[in-house]
């Protein structure tokens, strides 16, 4: 039986303000990634979301992202290898510490943002990022950008000591070469839930997505990104989850496939 | 044989501005309190400072503070006690990832500044900040004030499973009642490093202090507080460690006493 | 003719962080304090607003506060008055550069949160905010609580060399002393909208209030604060302005009365 | 007889963190270029150089730079135009309202770090600087790098209704282009006070600098950059003030050139 594990940026608030649907997309989910406090998120955001994840037996991740809260961590930053190492330890750090408070342990790792991007574009970056986790824990799972990078991608995991978890984007249009569209170029979003859904599906039965050219690309992927910023959002990852165990897919946390 | 710990806090440069002399007080001391990034420290220096402290053969501690960079966390701000409670989850665990990173463990939590005094002052501050430190690691030691309030901060430390360390300042003139002299009186500071020695060794070997009024005071202390700010400071910590070694004092790690 | 000034906090969004009901509230108010970047707001949010209360009439005044976005400036913090005095003049200063740049000129300083209630309870943070305003512009107008502090603020006021605007709130119950009731207390928010719209009208027409026990008190005060946090303040502070208009009470900005 | 401005970057200290030897360098300088508290600086220390400098006769400028305290407003950030334009604006008026405060006027801008080299390759951020500063006032003189971008810069300025103040580094090499060598270049910075203070006379008097290739380069500049971060630093700028006065050049603020 085939299975896919539901992933989705989580505790993005902060302070008094107030991001995303967490409560209600929590239902559907299995996998969180908690910002850690320098994109997006607080302490207390941080401490709510880890308990309201282990209440609905939703996994732990921590979502580390760039020093820039105004710009949301979407902005690159001309940071060194070094920054970066540091920046992810001290993430991970933080929110591993709230689930020691909370009687969980952090399953996973995955970049946000421009930081995410740089990992994508960047090998020297995605190592740095590797050697970080890896250092605090190697038992975390490091999730990035399923398709074309995947094989440079399982050298560095593999080098780091680490296990990679290969993301796929249901809503994304991908090219020949099975990347992104650039959010840039039109039809870079799939925006009917019908078709997201059955992409999805198909995803994760036959491990293929087609492209933007109409051509079928290979793409493996154990973990799926969806979205809880609207209630428009929520109800999309509600659907594709009945999809998918509707067309035989189990759903389950990524340290579980 | 009598024994103590001496502790400093270290690693409170930012960026690119400097503060203290870590690598020269590092050879005399036997804890680091390392700043967490919120009232001063970056990863970097914290990845710095926590490598230099386990060449030194120096433990490890967080010390965490206010988020009030501008201020050095040294000015009171009105949280609630579950927002301090979140503020020094955060930062343990983020010193704790540099921690594991670096092939060491972290042995000691002591508040910084402001969060101090309040800890000092308030016994509400003084739990939740023992709560925390035990729902992250219940074997980290909690060093706070030593005198008026230790029977209180022992039996804090009991309901929370923590050990308490305490902590006496040599340099600092302590009332009648066995707590420190508030800072804006005159006489507060000791300033000859001679008597400074003095009443350091007095403390380790009789565990007693001579009050602002000629008052011989019981204190019971397992570390002593050094500073390492300015040439003079770190001559004062080595001047104070010869005059407790050559007086028969065993000078080592708060874990090992 | 009667008139009043109604002035609302706004510019309150933060990056990606929205809060505020901002273009709906500015159809009818006719003063804006804009939040300046350190308890809120940021200068693409500040650019905007400023240029959203242009095209709707409204005055537009800075609000500054701690430098504490985590807690929305809400906190006391135990600031210097030269720290207070410093963070003053900067906030206006960055928010007159964006009346500049949209062509108008900046009308008043309102402080924001716990520096508000800081002025409002300690005269010397009061009189510190007065010099801080005076020495940028004393043309500025410096708006705080009317009733009881008004002699001693008009003082302050005098010995700085400006206008100090007082500010009444309908919304909230008043002590026989004519400050205030405290939120933690009950009966401290009055919910009921046509209560609050009635207490508006006779604050304005009469100058005076009911206080918690039932007694007129005296209230002179030039603006009134109202809210524009959720659809259902909006629709209050219209509601606000009709019965106002309606009672023969002429709406306008607060440097015009 | 030849005329010259000497430009410093100052106030770069933050709260408790102390960087530059403002008190020192003010004595040779005829502008600062303060920092706003965004890269370096707070209200605190853009006061008290605001006053030291209107001490010395030196003319204040604005020194705004990208929102990134850790980096030193060193790091590239991937902002929009408009983004940038707004940190602009925040920060120039930030500066003027301690101007304002102190009793003088603010002369000039000159971006910081990265937000200068930003200017210096991209002419879209060159020009939207240059509205920045011309919608806060347009008698703000706009500081950027003389040589290669010399004429694009003159057209952006006229273009915003700005003038345009072009600056020299007497310590950097130059390309047979007329732009400085990358600081990752061997030989990039003249490291011996002498050749330094010789090239600054050179500058001034001949409007000639020899290029990294031996070759005469002609450079049209009005203001020549200087540094005061050590004792060493100083003194070279007093060595470089004094060569260019014996050697017939007049040294005074670049407004009244």
């Amino acid at each position: 039986m085939k299975a896919i594990d539901l992933n989705c940026d989580l505790g993005e608030s902060f302070g008094s303000y107030k991001i995303g649907m967490d409560e209600e997309v929590l239902h559907y989910i299995t996998s969180a990634n908690i910002a850690c406090g320098w994109h997006a998120g607080d302490p207390l955001i941080m401490d709510k979301t880890v308990k309201m994840a282990i209440q609905c037996g939703v996994s732990v991740g921590a979502h580390p992202g760039y020093p820039d809260l105004i710009g949301f961590g979407r902005r690159n930053m001309d940071c060194t290898l070094d920054e970066i190492r540091g920046y992810v330890v001290y993430q991970i750090g933080a929110l591993q510490a709230f689930c020691s408070a909370n009687g969980t342990t952090l399953s996973h790792v995955k970049p946000h943002g421009a930081l995410y991007y740089n990992a994508v574009q960047n090998e020297d970056v995605a190592r740095v990022i590797a050697e970080a986790i890896a250092s605090v824990n190697p038992d975390l799972l490091y999730v990035i950008l399923a398709g074309e990078i995947a094989d440079r991608m399982k050298r560095i995991g593999q080098e780091a000591g680490l296990k990679v978890v290969f993301e796929a984007f249901a809503d994304r249009a991908y090219t020949n070469e099975g990347t992104l569209v650039s959010r840039r170029l039109p039809g870079a979003v799939v925006t009917d839930p019908e078709k997201v859904a059955e992409r999805a599906l198909k995803m994760v039965k036959d491990g293929k997505v087609i492209s933007v050219d109409g051509i079928p690309i290979s793409i493996e992927a154990q973990t799926m990104c969806v979205h809880g910023d609207t209630p428009g959002a929520v109800e999309l990852v509600k659907h594709i989850r009945e999809t998918l165990e509707i067309g035989g897919v189990k759903v389950k946390p990524m340290g579980s496939l």
